[in-house]
């Protein structure tokens, strides 16, 4: 019959789950809720967004999870403690500076939920997973939250401890199938990254699973013999970016403790100019065809939507940043995907865009850009020039262009003694953008005969280049 | 290793999954999407939910489900398919007047998703959950839209065809045990309604589950035995507003066309006073304690997070309404549960609200309010009232106090002749709130003592008042 | 002709001056910007609006002014000052503990426009104007801001210095006539309160003005002979809330470097009422009729619309407060209306509001209303009662009702031991929302028999009540 | 003292004013409003925002005035006409298809204000100019809305009869300086464009002014003398871009009833090509560098802050337009510019953008920039190129470079067979914008060899390029 205890202006009695993605970095953290209280497994820096959550569903934050130590952004857990009171969670098989340690089998209540924790080790050795009972309705767990465990169709990382390689991939197959998948497959999988992750290379485009679902097709869980599944993790390739480094010091020891600055000067032609002649890094976040049209001498082309994913591998946390940026309405963006893995030293953003550059006669350069048709004739032609390709090892391994030169372009800065300064270089990556990167900062280091082939080997694919 | 194609600024590739919850009838709409495509499953009547993620998403919408003639609320496909030249889809077992009908084991694509339908009778005879694959993963169902078949916690109604009680009972048996839940304990659950809603007593403060979740926790799918089954179901108790009448033909034979107001007429004391007089319908959405504080005579009180659930009762679809608000920011919100019920006829709102009325020296009426303690000592003293409980029978059976006489809030229209106008009367319910709406129809009929209990059974519960 | 250099993405090289009015206490700031430099007067406190202004116009907040040291609120310049960099400048007249000292004649360039300082004391003996030009254009004044020497259609107070009342009146007058009037008709007057401040009590609804039309129109500026003026002012009554005490101390000396508090804790019926009995202060923010219908004993009613003005007559710095507020929509506005006269210590809000309260049992009190219809007939039938007019004495005076009892609603606290607990006691005031603030002071302490006219002196009016 | 009749939450009794700004035309409307009711001054076609003050000021919408009939937007009084019941009021001396002629006198009330009409040609033969008065102070004006006769800094153009370009310039000497400038130096001025407008090319880039300001600082209004006054209109030279005949007959027989498009179908690359080729107009709003960078054959290039002003150019009424643009957060303010001067017609948007474009291997072109100095280098060398200003004549003729080619960009569509498709072409104009969209122009007619010159005589003029 129809209830009459429909829901109060105040939020409500339900028990809540939002998932909360990062973009760029395809972090997804979690707040849950029942009866008035809350939790959230993995916060974010920024975590206005949590605060706000509280205020909507009226509930209060008293607890904070950390499946692990993440080496990928910096974690939100001190702030969020400071601002509700709440308890801050961790695996105790690594020395955090903060936070209380916990171990197999404790149990935290919030409202009618419970929480159980499983230490799942493997990705790293403090790893927990956190089994979600509703207590209101059976003993069987309703979801877990794995941390970098467990993935939609794809398993954690294993190389962060080379020596041990072998080891902690058994240690994650011991995890996943004597702790995770027993709880059953009626489980709804919450892991802590989605596709686009640089946790994992091999994550669907879905977004939603369970235990069961993946049992059966999650590529990595089909390998069930121990033997097999180390095989396969140790043979894995990832990529480490510098500033995994400084994430792993900033989550064992606490970051920084600065706000997320509200608030950015508006730095004149002159004044960015100025400044970068004194150190100031200057990140251009326009789109890669902004960049090629024209751009700051020296500056660094990091597009919007690859912020998250490469600042990490280029800029530097010790000097400042200044911005170039399509418009005002991304300042916030790019402000906030800096600050979430630890870049706050952010003097400014060029005001009025390139279009003040440009009109006050400061010099800009240009990154022509090359078809992948005009690219294939050239090859055919054996017109002298250099095709840099930027993509990985394995991409390039798996098909690439003939007479195609690899260097992934997080190592490009390292390998540029190696590359001839006299001939034309043109760029190529999957899709034209690591390629736009890779140009600019051959730009930036006084390269001058620099093609980018947007499109690359996307653009192949659709057009019929040759390959090899 | 970190890939280039992180997100562009349009949306991207995932494969998405979005919840769309219309608070107080507790409808539960989903949006899915793959590959630039998207369907919607149950749309609202307010559409622009589904347009504005279209946008977010950079999909278009392509198809449109229903997974049957909802009784409850006015479906929004119509105008959402003339906004998007999206396909309407229903089930074939009744006639309707716009629409395609779909069948048993018909599929059909979204990007990589396939959804396939399952007849699923019961509920109604033209029901239809819809099973969904993602053919980039493997064959097996990774969620289901059980529409009003299968709850979290609960199951669909089956009291709309009296005279074949036992018959769509044994349907939805049928259904859910040889349709939905062969499906696999892995797949996602995601029905038509959540917790709050009319169309079942029983279901989860719980927002989320799986089929496995359900088959070992849901109290009514524990009856395995089909004649239990049907059993239980045919001695459930539920009501049905007058309104449902209205919504089965508007989607059946598709709602009147008309946009939800933008632009509501703020009208002055002297204007809602008159149009009252000639015919209008005042409705106070203020809290039940405003209410109490000072009324206009001849008014409806539906406290705004009751007006979606409870206006079916006494609204008439014949005459405009006119709002007395909190304030203006809560205008939108009770114009758009009024239009999500089929109510377009809204000719303003008292502009000041009852401040205004107030310093008109217009006249107001007032509610006093007794404390569960003290309505204890008047049934101790033997006092002379009546003590009025409009919970439903079934709640009044369960635990009531004594002498109180119960007459359902949704049947008091009908039944204000049986109450003695001489008498004091105080209404009473589960929390106050129901009772409140009670008290002001009383109010409203010319009842002139009239007494209403805040906290009620709650209140009695915490305070010990004798109960029956 | 059509020209290329249409507004950029990025604001744009227009001359902007935006207004941002503080509700309740009609506190007007000013944030005018050229050339990407802007300036701020009289910041408030919740300093998020200017820097919001200053991403979204692309410009660079260089430099803060205060018309005086308010005594209404907090100045928000220290912390806008260190977000920003920009200097702080007010009258030398008064020590300040920060800021620099401006006099006569100092000129500041904000990009094309010009600031000249113009000393007009008479409010305060710092009390400055400033003076804008556009020197792009012309050497005449295009806008003044007056901070609290001149108002739309009324004056500045020239109260707080009682015992040189004709001095500072004198130099109001001075300050007015021969400094701002002769800056020309042209000028566009920016004040720094309208309609609603307690900093004047005759100015009009009509929010914007030039000095030539205030030199026609402004009742008081037509007394041209400096006797008169002086004469009229001394004789002005107004009233001083106890905590302009305390915003003269913080505004001279630099007000607690709080944040305005992004989240507040959720209390349970139970732990409000515990704190309550630990000294919590509880405020009611909820409308006039909700506190009627039901409120907490103890608490103190200050609806939301009147918490700016009233707060600081009942509030102590000393306590903490928790609030029982309409719906969690509305916690974010009473936290920042208290925030801006600096109250920061806000223990949480009551969650799930009064119902929360109610289905726990716990004691609610209610204050009947009464109809000015209905209350005349009292005073007719000559029934003992004391009928407790809460307006100001003015008010009073001009107009008030049989036997009417006058204790401003401010001064109420203060008055309690003169009222007989024994009597029915009817507040009364303007409307009926001073009076039910009256109500609540009277329940929470003790008298049991107290009633509230809604309406009050309108409803009077209007219906026809016998008046003195 | 202070008052309790501190603001409702129900807007309040202010008095307010509002301009809306449309970017890109910069046109200015007016919503004001007193005591309920509310009007409207040339609205806007996309009247969702005056829909939205109306909420925020609980007012109603009763009078809409048009100043004149625009030739620059389509002007949106008949919608919000039927939205709001208002009723519709412009000069009497043309003959329009809808809303009732008013003449001199004609007053109107609105809450305290009175509305005067003054009949003002010059600009047109039925201008109105609107004065404003406040009933509760004193009877002289306080404001004055002067649609397109008076300006911040410039007069309105008085080309649009050519054949009576002296009595209309007359006829607007005597509005302003018979009518208009009377009113008194202390009325603020409120005019119907702003600077950037197309109506005016002197205009302030301050946005707030007074008769008397004007008076003595207005450049135009310094020629006091009717004859040196008509002589220096019928000497000015203005562009009258093609759109203006469409809005010109939309403004007076009433435009099409389209609702703005909501929903904006996401086009493949495959889609949008395949519909290019059956007449889809593509339509670029990227920056012009992301432009410069890569762009679709034959697509019309005018970045999101050109759309307003350029539009209307190239762009034909009769086919369909697709949209490239930067991020889905931009496509709804690039439909609502088109909306805006009545291009209803768009058939979606490239979704996945650029890159989208570039991985599906369709071909793209690119315009090459050429720096000012390197252009000058060319000059100086007596490089073989076409130098093409597309200024207007009038900026052309004050200053350009050694054998520049002049032809304004808006006729260049009708000049393209007087340049040599054999020769280099490089574009020019004041700071590269406009330069952009005739590169782009260029390239779409099949030139080859074309490059732009980003910063233009901006940029020459700082780094002292050669000039004629």
């Amino acid at each position: 019959m129809p209830c009459g205890h429909a829901r109060k202006p105040f939020g409500g009695r339900h028990m809540f789950l939002r998932k909360i993605k990062s973009e760029g970095i395809a972090h997804l953290s979690y707040m849950i809720g029942s009866q008035g209280a809350a939790a959230v497994i993995d916060p974010r820096r920024d975590i206005d967004v949590y605060l706000e959550i509280a205020r909507e569903e009226s509930v209060n934050i008293t607890h904070i999870f950390e499946t692990h130590r993440n080496e990928d952004y910096v974690i939100g857990s001190i702030p969020l403690a400071e601002r509700t009171g709440a308890q801050i969670h961790h695996g105790h098989a690594l020395d955090f500076a903060y936070g209380d340690p916990v171990k197999e089998g404790d149990a935290f209540r919030i409202g009618d939920m419970e929480l159980r924790i499983l230490e799942t080790p493997g990705h790293t050795f403090e790893s927990i997973s956190i089994a979600l009972f509703d207590t209101a309705s059976g003993d069987i767990a309703v979801g877990v939250f794995t941390g970098d465990a467990l993935f939609i169709s794809d398993v954690g990382r294993t190389d962060f401890f080379p020596d041990r390689a072998k080891e902690v991939a058994g240690l994650l197959y011991d995890s996943i199938f004597e702790k995770i998948l027993p709880l059953g497959d009626q489980t709804i999988l919450y892991p802590a990254h989605g596709a686009g992750s640089v946790c994992g290379s091999g994550m669907a485009a879905r977004e939603f699973s369970t235990l069961g679902y993946e049992r059966r097709n999650n590529p990595v869980l089909q390998k069930t013999d121990r033997r097999e599944f180390v095989e396969y993790k140790i043979n894995e390739e990832h990529e480490q970016p510098p500033y995994f480094r400084t994430m792993e010091k900033f989550n064992q020891q606490g970051p920084p403790r600065k706000e997320r600055p509200e608030y950015l000067p508006a730095l004149t032609p002159e004044q960015l100019h100025d400044a970068q002649q004194n150190g100031l890094q200057v990140v251009d976040t326009r789109s890669p065809e902004a960049v090629a049209g024209a751009l700051i001498p020296g500056s660094i082309a990091l597009p919007l939507n690859m912020l998250p994913a490469f600042a990490g591998w280029f800029l530097s946390y010790d000097r400042p940043i200044g911005l170039v940026i399509h418009s005002t309405d991304e300042v916030e963006t790019a402000v906030r995907h800096l600050y979430r893995i630890g870049y706050d030293d952010i003097a400014g953003y060029l005001v009025g865009g390139l279009h003040a550059w440009e009109v006050r006669g400061k010099a800009y350069q240009t990154i022509p850009a090359i078809h992948a048709v005009d690219l294939t004739k050239k090859i055919e032609d054996s017109e002298d020039f250099l095709l840099l390709d930027v993509r990985s090892p394995e991409e390039y391994r798996r098909k690439h262009l003939p007479d195609a030169h690899n260097v992934y372009v997080g190592h490009l800065p390292e390998h540029l003694d190696e590359l001839d300064r006299s001939r034309k270089i043109v760029t190529f990556c999957g899709s034209g953008q690591r390629a736009l990167i890779a140009a600019a900062l051959l730009k930036a280091a006084g390269f001058e005969d620099v093609e980018n082939c947007f499109g690359s080997m996307k653009a192949c694919a659709a057009v019929g280049c040759p390959v090899a």
